[in-house]
């Protein structure tokens, strides 16, 4: 079917070319035009403008946008709320907060446009492996639009059956659901994210432990030099631990044991932050989560102000000092 | 090759059949004589007591143990350390502490025996997947028993080749690493587990916020009644939480949705703990691996006694009444 | 000077005990009629309505609402919006999020009214040590009010003088200050509060180990019966951690060491949650924090859902049984 | 009473000046010979070595240990229990871990001497304020040296008594307990220290988010330029969080409003770790003193090797490139 898709970067561009490759029709757009032309070359036609891009479009129209969620999203979700008509479609497959898409899909409902927000993982291997979708908005819409859906989707591959599973949406198994209506797709593609903060973060502890077991302030009959590599690829084999991430981490350590080449300044996205305050907001212990969190947040400084109120504190009971220059000690406060 | 076993639970027992499948000859001994006996049947030779399974076998002789850790564990290390002889190999297969290795071994090695820790995962499901092991000891030793390994270990299986390989280990791809000298072994199965309870709370924790988004706690145009067997199966596809154990979270929710049977008060064993311990020895923080220690310890009681002197500093500050009966409030400490 | 007080409960009344006391003339209304009218016997001036109390009041008038965060609040603010004057100061002595001040103060000035944010600290004993503030708003306001806040404030007292305060705002030492702009001393109030359950709960859980320390589950020669009440009271005598909360504490096991008649669901206020709210706006790491919000959550369950689902894992994996009815083990999922 | 003294650091001689003082007679020794020497001139008996030392005490003697925690005090207490004789009391008033007292106060019971841990509280602070002090070890030995301990404790001073003490031991009061047998002072001691890395956390973060507030990073009518000197101080008068560590904070505060002389990097002892240990024993859930800790930890470090890790996952699902150069972002593996 036709799809008018905005935002040709890292994601938005794979998608369009898995879509097109199975035979949908795109049109294109992205703020720098030289990369919808580009396109074109593989099959999709490009649109100068969301104006173009809307007329391009045979009603009802469905346009998915794929933007940095925010200020840019939202302009362009404004903008083609003007330029849509009642029955069209318009799709937010970025990090959107699901507050916004609440808010969105009723402005738009009132002029009879749906609204959906796909909450799209898959990263830089979507275009291969597919793409998992968790998708908010109003049934009909959602099933109008199942082509896309599924065939941006995975499929079931050679991914073992879950029993029990009888009866069941099917879709699931295909690596895509209608989770409910508006923001409950974003709301579930955080969720997912606040999880993966978490993953990751107890693989990081656990490789830190491992990594250190051979640190000479241990006693020297109880160090071991590990070779982490190997380790990360047996767990991968019939452990519990065994995961996507534990095979991106098998491929990284592999490389290059030591990761040396990384500065361990981590970025955190919106989903994590946005996660723990949906842990606040209903009440749910999350320590993992926001540990997770705060790991990153930490990660980017190299000291804290609280680490220096500690500091001072134990200078002020204990005379212990904990000064920039040593020999600064004297100049330290009495 | 020929192997003594000891312990046939449901690991040591699957252990013993699994090779035995593929044409192992595998002494067998449980404390409950029957269960040896019955494996006589599956062509193992049943041995009635240590000194029999010890005779049983030809020299150099291997044994693996596979008992609870601790002192049962410990008093068979003990016994066979006494019958055995020099070029024998020992192999403790459970979850021992792995100082405890590195004493045994020490003792062990002034009579020429060699000990053996292996780190062994897989559960109930290493039967048919084969047992993912972390093996610590003298490395000629662990050379002449990789028959046993290979055979008990998953092997390449369809699991995607991890790139850069080229040069490293191949035992890893197998299944099976030797670590390291003795404790080695355990240590990183030690790691392994405390990670295991850092991915399963991670899960836990988002997974009970997204059964919480029903809440009405919250407002009433922000809750989402979410279907979670169906974010658990379509998160195996193409997600980058993909895991084993969203696998087998996949199949409990299928099954039922409120895993309203289970009673929420889980067990932890040393693994988790020992972990924490070793973060602690090399200081490093491990926030997330301690919280989801925590998290099992909180779990297994009604209120804690912190709780119960936070209510009690809340009376005494704010007035805030928070007793056991509402209607004794009167009768709460002025 | 004159001011109107409006919520006369425990925190409003006391307020206005401690002023009248002093000799301000105090002009009081509650919801509950028969409040403000009792307390006239004190010395104020009743009101029957938010209109009557203005009216009694001479321009430029100061109010002070003591009232629960919220609606409640809101509304007494809108209403009084409404009936005050250029010139006109409202105060809201609440514990109101701080955004919310930020609205209201710059609603209110189009009008030409001053807001105030007072955080206020003092609970049940502020009547008689006085209230602890902290003030946001404009400075020529706070300014005018000086006379209220110095009243309310505990003053100098016997607390130590601390050094290199020469130069400094001599209002902190007498327990107020203005912390800046309409919302900063709400703000400034919400951390107080953080750091405070941060506090609680490090008590709660040392506390807890030190309690526990005469489990069964240790070994015998390991096991101390402590005496929590002495040990409360002797660290409150030169000791390192001393604080006006474990004074409380000090009483609280005094009177009963069991603490057994409190039930252990602990409450959290909007405080805590916002502190972390804003430690994560400002990717500022906040474990303890976090933490001691999170283990109030978790005192107010029997058991989360994420616990149960840590048990379905454990009996996916590992066939471990942690059902409701030891029972009913073969009704468990197979 | 007379008393031998050996350590003359910081505690130490401190404590033999506030013993001499009131009195005692005190008989010294350290390891570095002019110090006893210099002593000399206060009133108190240098001894050259640790036999002198015993010689110069009359029978039954009493010698109190103030060494650094570890070997040194280890063989203190081995050479001396070699020469001291049945009846006499050797007193530990360091940092050790409880489970050494246990096992020394059974091996010198076995030659009649008394083994007391004294658990000591008071920093640099002690000789003017008095030392806290948490006794363990037999009821008699402590008993006999109570003027000595009198001595060395705050007293009553004009802290606010206590309500529903009557009745109780009246030490506590004064400033000093004894807790229980051999290993409960120290107990006693290290649960104080694990609750002072909490208490001190919690401020730290506090005033963190307080200082962050001036970010930024934040919407601009949401910052507040704060001033953390008078925050502190206010919050020393009638709020829930006054405590001797606020004092000192303001007093750090109040010097320098930035701490900036102060490097970060924060020390940890002993104590803080075997808390910890101590909460997993008993399967206490600890995550405030655990986040304490670790924070510590990571205080200490640049960025840790799990930060590093992180990145590279996040280079292998997403492309994002956290390299130390970004300028090299071309060679971080593909």
């Amino acid at each position: 079917m036709q799809l008018g898709i905005i935002g040709l970067g890292r994601m938005g561009g794979n998608i369009a070319r898995r879509l097109t490759r199975a035979g949908h029709q795109c049109v294109v757009y992205d703020a720098k035009p030289e990369i919808a032309q580009g396109l074109a070359k593989e099959g999709m036609t490009p649109a100068r403008d969301l104006a173009e891009l809307v007329q391009l479009l045979a009603p009802p129209r469905a346009i998915w946008i794929m933007l940095p969620a925010g200020p840019i999203t939202e302009e362009a979700v404004e903008t083609l709320g003007r330029l849509l008509s009642s029955g069209d479609a318009l799709i937010d497959g970025g990090n959107t907060y699901y507050k916004d898409d609440i808010r969105r899909a009723a402005a738009l409902a009132t002029r009879g446009i749906h609204y959906l927000d796909v909450g799209t993982s898959g990263g830089v291997w979507g275009l291969e492996r597919g793409y998992c979708m968790m998708i908010g908005g109003p049934k009909d819409a959602v099933a109008g639009l199942d082509p896309i859906f599924k065939t941006l989707a995975p499929g079931i591959g050679d991914i073992t059956r879950t029993p029990h599973r009888e009866g069941r949406d099917p879709r699931a198994e295909q690596g895509y659901i209608h989770a409910g209506p508006a923001g409950s797709g974003h709301f579930v593609k955080m969720i997912h994210n606040g999880i993966e903060y978490g993953l990751m973060q107890a693989y990081a502890e656990g490789f830190d432990i491992l990594r250190n077991k051979a640190s000479e302030a241990l006693p020297e009959n109880e160090r071991f030099d590990l070779d982490l590599a190997d380790i990360a690829e047996v767990w991968r084999r019939g452990s519990v631990v065994a995961s996507w991430l534990l095979d991106l981490t098998a491929i990284s350590l592999a490389e290059s044991g030591d990761l040396a080449h990384y500065e361990g300044a981590v970025a955190d996205s919106g989903e994590g932050r946005w996660t723990l305050e949906a842990a606040i907001e209903e009440a749910v212990p999350a320590n993992v989560l926001a540990a997770s969190l705060f790991a990153r947040f930490r990660s980017r400084q190299d000291h804290t102000f609280g680490d220096k109120l500690l500091s001072a504190m134990r200078f002020q009971f204990g005379g212990h000092v904990e000064v920039k220059e040593p020999g600064t000690a004297a100049d330290a406060p009495k």
